[in-house]
């Protein structure tokens, strides 16, 4: 636990001389004041988490966690758990949703087995596997709290790894066939909703199948009893290791004062449990889509930040990232390469105007 | 009218083929089917207005419409009348939000001049002035029906310059002072929405300001009794050359078979125009953003499109349709570039894996 606390006692809020350089630079471009909107806040968060007025955004990449899951021997997910495994190595392949959308925007992947059932032994995959696969939270607690707490340390150790790598933004994104049951009895864990609120269909559930989703949500809970105070304790009981390993991504972005883009439902329950594991983690996550899997909502309204883009996805991997490194891009260019008021001419030119004897003004 | 009515004539409805091949590709790519969410759908309606599998978006504008409001001289907007001149300038230079955005996202703007009150003579402006600013549509109609009629054909032919120059995806976008106001009146008359639900607060208008802004619009609606099902009758009696212009644009997309994407408030009010005109003209629309201007979401509601985009901006200028070709991009990236299910050889490498002895398996 030392190793830890020392992670956790290095985060800081947000640089507010920063922030408030980038604003003033803002109201001073020409357009009406935070007619940008979210751009506008993008910026002068990026300023407050880099500790100065620009932020550059071109090295940046999602780091992945892969990792299995006891519960689906439940029958919890619509697909069988080696594609986990199979999946993970597509990743190697370039052709997931993740890869073609990580080419598209300029974004590395970093694919990281914390957990894989199964030996992967692949030179572009990470190998920081704690065990083959958690235990059915449905019959006992998914990891030990030693467990968690290894997990967390090593998302946080990839975000440093990243760092170390010149990567300057980083998503948080994870492959794990059973992961939407686990991470949705997380988030009844730190929220105090109803399995039947934070499920959703996953994948691709039936009805029934649904049901007993629910179902083993419920159980689970009432089996383990995690302690809602206690962020650890709902990991190592009711969590994954890609769960956590991600909420460590998070928290390492913090460590290291650099962005790290929220992905969709396992990713920002993730997000959730690092926020509550120190608060200031929040100041460092930016949230990229609103997911389709229902329990989504619950957790962007627990954690206080609202999503910028609705494709209605549930494809989980990382995929939304890139895209909104996209929007991202487009904050940063906007408070750089903006023309002032000044430049902009505006009163000049409006004097020039005015000379033409068809010119009428009214103004307020 | 023989003109526009030719153009109208010309307009047919998405390719149920080709829609019907990219969505049999998409359901064969490595992914939970309908995983991508909004990114299938526009891949899917890409191919339906293209004819065929893949879409290029590769070249690609903006096209903004600038002009004037005679409205303006009842203090219904926050800035002078002289900025639409200078901003439209602005432009040229390459120092606005969407010059910013349209080079991050390799993205050219093509600048219209179709009634601004001055004279502007720059190369890089295209001179369609059809007058010197509307009329004030608080005193009478804002034009002529046929000068309505001119200024649609104006960007029906914009559109169409715009394909014979090589570009396969385009923007409707706008600068002209006063025109919240103008459009907010355009929608009354097209949903019968009240004017309180939509006005907004335009670039920044202080609540007495807004409540003067709703009162000169329910005076303009009043008096020239637009009627509502003859939209010509409603863009002439209280709209602007710059929506009837970028209705044109819209309708010329439809026309030439290209998509054509909307940016905000008035964009939107312009889209819901031109489909009122002819119906399959939606079929070539994709909305972008979720504009602030409180307005919008009548609009889109009323036109049944859902922006992808929430950033709660309204700045106008075609600002949002940049960012929104990303997303487009992202939606073809995927349908071309996704590997199969056989591809991802799923089945394989889960036999593979199947013969690890840790490895158990409970599909549903």
């Amino acid at each position: 636990m030392t190793e830890f606390n020392q992670y956790l006692r290095q985060i800081k809020g947000l640089n507010s001389v920063a922030m408030a350089q980038a604003q003033a630079r803002l109201d001073n471009l020409a357009k009406p004041p935070g007619s940008l909107g979210e751009l506008e806040s993008i910026a002068v968060k990026l300023a407050g988490i880099g500790g100065e007025m620009f932020y550059d955004t071109t090295k940046r990449c999602v780091i992945i966690m892969s990792s299995d899951n006891g519960v689906v021997e439940e029958g919890v997910a619509s697909a069988p758990q080696g594609v986990t495994y199979a999946h993970t190595l597509n990743f190697t392949k370039g052709i997931t949703g993740v890869n073609v959308l990580a080419r598209q925007f300029n974004t590395d992947l970093i694919i990281v087995d914390v957990g894989v059932n199964g030996d992967i032994n692949h030179p572009m995959v990470v190998n920081r596997k704690i065990r083959k696969s958690t235990y059915n939270i449905a019959k006992g607690a998914a990891m030990s709290r030693d467990e968690a707490v290894n997990a967390i340390i090593t998302g946080i150790k990839a975000a440093e790894d990243a760092v170390k790598n010149g990567y300057k933004l980083l998503g948080a994104g994870e492959m794990g066939i059973g992961n939407t049951t686990t991470t949705a009895a997380v988030l009844c864990a730190l929220t105090g909703i109803q399995p039947r609120e934070a499920a959703g269909k996953g994948a691709g559930l039936s009805d029934e199948a649904y049901r007993h989703k629910v179902d083993i949500i419920r159980t689970a809970l009432e089996l383990n009893k995690p302690d809602p105070a206690d962020t650890l304790d709902v990991l190592a009981k009711v969590g994954g290791f890609d769960i956590a390993a991600m909420a460590g991504v998070f928290i390492g972005g913090a460590v290291m004062r650099i962005p790290v883009v929220i992905d969709g439902f396992i990713s920002i329950v993730a997000a959730l449990a690092a926020s509550r594991i120190s608060p200031h983690v929040k100041d460092f996550m930016f949230a990229s889509h609103a997911s389709a899997e229902q329990g989504y909502i619950h957790a962007t309204n627990a954690l206080g930040l609202k999503p910028c883009l609705h494709l209605n996805m549930r494809l989980g991997e990382g995929s939304g990232c890139p895209i909104m490194f996209a929007v991202i891009d487009a904050a940063c260019a906007i408070l750089k390469d903006m023309g002032t008021f000044e430049q902009g001419n505006i009163d000049d030119e409006y004097l020039e105007a005015v000379k033409d004897e068809d010119f009428h003004i009214r103004g307020l």
